[in-house]
């Protein structure tokens, strides 16, 4: 499918893409680039890369795949950096959770003669680093393409069969919409998750022993979300300020009113709030987006999709 | 133990102390005292009970034990309708999550030589009714006790291994006390959750769509919470109003703070911030209460407790 695949950053994501594309023999040749010797170490330790380096401008030589698995902060650096290397009519594509500013940072430093396609895969866990990857991270999450509107079609539909070899489901969207859908599905819910937890680690010591104590009635939820990578999710803030101000406007809103309730002992408002949220959860468990159990932690690992290889000798 | 036990309500909680009870021999003579004759016959259906009745006031009569597990809005117009009938030296608990409120409605109502001990068992799933219950939802669970500063300590200790040879571990607590943790653990968590379901519920309809569909990347977990009993959290918001808006104030300062960073764009801030809610996370970690997986939704349902009916013949 390609002959030679360059994934920069080996993180959670970069990782967990180069284990799936060696699994499934999605290439002939997987390069690993990154900038931190103690990842490209550990890489090689793993042995989930052919070649590994430091030197991203070497790292995407000859490659006709670069998949920038980095920090958002750190799409114009990068693009920078590999663009005077980049082989004409390679495809160039990203994993940032935000997609207008990452468009806007690559697309004027990259060569005209580069397939640019935005790409988000949905997946991840709250542990980071290339020791915590695992090739079936894909298997039945959505991967959301953003390309721009001139990307030509053929590009596109490779990278989705890549990807759906992975095991994800494609979507694609334009940036804007995306920023806006998962300032709402994800960036939201993470700030909230974030506050409400530093809210808790502000407590007086003996409250915050029994946080701990007691988080198993609703409060671990969010500490669980609010464990994510930091940097990311800083970057993500930075990077999709308009949507998520927009949304958390509207929240801030409606706990106002809530709080409202509560204090007006208003029990007839709060029923029916609380009564029309459960209509949403049903709707989730009907898509089949209820029940999902990361493969780590329990032993329901999905199965790996059927590997192309023989497809490709056809 | 008990000679004969009543609970009044047999919702997921009720149905589950009645089947936990059952299974592990507790009692001669276990009652269900319900107002709602569709659960009555439910629980006829189910034989989770020896007797059934939807006449309270017969429900209590000759047991040394009643517990209320009923909304606890509801406590003090069943208190109303048992006290005349309750047997003297019986105890008296319930199952609320809020306990000043519900301490302040029981006490003046109960004869004075009845045992009043507040408690709250920290477990639950968002399925309600009785046919949702099983045995095992209180295994390795907290039941918080809060009993009055005259109660007897017999008393206490005769509910304390009860509730223990149902699998739970007991923590003594204070009314107000357990108000304000439960207020940061419990009630505030719910609240914000039931608040962004409910603005992803007054999303347009096209939007909506995709947020069920793309549910899985944060938002999912609070969909969850926000799929408990309405009428329950209804009740607990209306009873610890105090504690939740104190707790609320908190967090709306925090997350201003927040709001106001993303709009500035500093970095630094949200970086601090994200990084010190880790630590919490680990905290939890070790405490073990990280990974519950409800019995419902998976294969490993936690071991029953060694039934102790075998000890109480010796």
């Amino acid at each position: 499918m390609f002959k030679q695949i360059t994934i920069i950053g080996f993180g959670l994501i970069g990782s967990s893409i180069a284990r799936a594309i060696k699994q499934n023999g999605l290439t002939q040749k997987l390069i690993c680039g990154d900038m931190s010797r103690d990842v490209c170490d550990k890489v090689k330790q793993l042995g989930i890369a052919d070649e590994v380096y430091s030197d991203l401008s070497k790292s995407v030589q000859g490659s006709d795949l670069v998949i920038l698995s980095i920090p958002v902060g750190a799409m114009g650096a990068v693009a920078d950096k590999i663009a005077p290397h980049l082989m004409p009519g390679c495809i160039v594509t990203d994993t940032g959770s935000v997609k207008s500013s990452v468009m806007l940072a690559l697309q004027p430093r990259l060569p005209s003669k580069v397939h640019l396609i935005g790409g988000h895969p949905l997946a991840g866990t709250e542990h980071s680093g290339p020791e915590n990857g695992f090739a079936e991270l894909f298997a039945n999450r959505w991967w959301i393409l953003t390309p721009m509107p001139h990307t030509e079609l053929l590009a596109v539909e490779k990278l989705t069969k890549l990807f759906e070899a992975c095991g994800s489901n494609i979507q694609i969207m334009d940036c804007e919409h995306h920023d806006l859908v998962l300032g709402i599905v994800s960036h939201l819910p993470h700030l909230i998750a974030y506050t409400i937890v530093g809210t808790a680690t502000d407590l007086e010591d003996d409250v915050k022993g029994e946080v701990v104590k007691f988080a198993a009635t609703g409060f671990r939820d969010f500490t669980r979300i609010a464990a994510s990578d930091p940097v990311m999710w800083r970057d993500v803030f930075l990077n999709n300020k308009d949507a998520v101000l927009e949304v958390l406007g509207r929240f801030t809103e409606d706990l106002t009113a809530m709080q409202k309730a509560i204090r007006k002992g208003d029990g007839d408002y709060l029923y029916e709030r609380f009564k029309e949220t459960r209509e949403i959860r049903r709707q989730i468990i009907d898509a089949g987006q209820a029940n999902y159990v990361y493969p780590k932690q329990s032993a329901e690992v999905p199965a790996p999709v059927a590997a192309p290889r023989s497809k490709s000798g056809s």
